[in-house]
């Protein structure tokens, strides 16, 4: 076998959300097994920006590779995907694995810990990481009554519409953020904002609640108080998720809780908080599964 | 433009030694005028190896990049180059550009530093490395009475026959390594060998030598009475060549040499060594010639 080369027209005609999820959700096991080398990411400074690296092996798989993006002029991101053979076997470009990827994390940990059933889900922001949530999230929940929300409200109607055209699924546009958040079964924070976008106590009793964007100690998406009330506390990677918003004690890798060596949820009325991070390696993994 | 993508056929058909060593030199002056960026390479830890990446930013060309290479399987190379509007531009996989590169920047520090004219020129070693040098070399230079030795004969009747066949240059095979040494205007010593495969003495007033294989205090192909002898001691990095065989305080920079910012050779009696590490950002410089 050669080597494969794809890029974003391939991925999004390619790649489903189950297959997506269900790479994610191997890699995640695999890293709690031991079978998943993900190292901390590595940068090179180019002067005006870095090269970052997040690496990763499957070892099971047999497979390794990484990722590599830039913060210079925020460019087209690589994936490529080694066997242990030493064969470069896969080449993915441009914009639309990355996201993917995350969203897939993201509904692995809404699945494992939102209560069971069907959802309302409420979403604060509706950007690329917004849509790759609830693209994944459809794909292994049944959700109703979903409401989004944008600090453009333009954009929340763009996402409405596509969320229909592409996903089947009826999204509502709302005013403001806290109608995205009241009532909901799970809801989704994907904004680029350093300030909390949503507060505490909009929050339901028994509501899982994801943070995609900001989440250092400085700048955070949503506040203090939520991770203070919440009484479990899930991150993709512990390593990574150090120095966070979260204080490192009280968080759990989700590859833990889907081994069933650590306890997620464990009660109905309990609020969950989902850190995502994104665990090196699981890029790799979405890639290989595009190519089975 | 879209991404182009090129493997080991595609190099060896496309890359003159021309084009490579104008495209080294152009970069190691860069390096010396502080337009290319080549920090120091990065690790990330997979178990049982790592893999490596050298990133490189060429400003005046508009591009960015790295080569990527791993330490578990030696496996396959990969170089990308991206071109500052972000664009991934270019893809080069497999065996043939590392080396290519470094036997130009080889070729490039001897134009340089041996003494003027045709080249009666040694080579120790006859595998890939010692391949792209002469492929390289009789790119900028004349060379007559070429001489090969290998440990092992056979590898070197091989290297002799594809040199006369591929680059028309007629090339003796020798019984010692001392006799590729003895009388010659350049020396190329490209083995893996951990402990010196030369002697000083054998080498004669004005001879140039370039060391491309282990160069670490521990383990050196070269011996440190040759370091000590050398009245005139290049690499083309000083901050890779740290930690190396060779006293910092002695070296020069290939760039600053070419700039003529910094002497090279001054006298026709002097000993010059060169010190291989290969620049990063080289691979970018080479692989983005390529495609003009």
């Amino acid at each position: 076998m050669g080597l494969r080369v794809l890029d974003d027209t391939e991925v999004r005609a390619r790649l489903d959300a189950r297959t997506a999820t269900e790479a994610v959700r191997r890699a995640l096991l695999a890293h709690h097994a031991g079978t998943l080398a993900a190292p901390a990411r590595v940068r090179a400074p180019l002067g005006g920006g870095d090269l970052v690296v997040t690496a990763g092996r499957l070892r099971e798989q047999g497979l390794f590779g990484f990722r590599a993006y830039d913060t210079l002029v925020d460019a087209e991101q690589l994936v490529a995907v080694w066997d242990e053979t030493g064969q470069l076997r896969l080449v993915v470009h441009g914009e639309e694995l990355g996201p993917r990827r995350t969203g897939a994390i993201g509904a692995v940990a809404l699945d494992a810990m939102a209560r069971p059933g069907a959802l309302r889900l409420g979403l604060v922001g509706a950007g690329v990481q917004a849509w790759t949530q609830l693209w994944a999230v459809s794909a292994v929940r049944a959700v109703t009554e979903v409401a989004v929300w944008s600090r453009r409200r333009e954009r929340a109607e763009g996402f409405a519409r596509r969320a229909g055209e592409q996903l089947g699924v009826t999204v509502r546009v709302v005013e403001r953020a806290e109608q995205a958040v009241r009532e909901r079964d799970a809801v989704i924070v994907a904004t680029k904002s350093t300030t909390p976008v949503v507060a505490s106590e909009w929050l339901a009793p028994g509501t899982h609640l994801s943070t995609v964007g900001p989440k250092g100690p400085e700048a955070h998406e949503v506040p203090v108080e939520l991770v203070e009330r919440a009484e479990v506390l899930v991150t993709d990677s512990l390593a990574q998720a150090a120095g966070s918003l979260f204080p490192a004690g009280r968080l759990v890798e989700l590859g833990a809780v889907l081994a069933g060596a650590a306890p997620g949820r464990t009660h109905a009325d309990q609020i969950s908080v989902f850190c995502s991070v994104g665990l090196a390696g699981t890029e790799v993994a979405v890639a290989a599964a595009l190519v089975g």
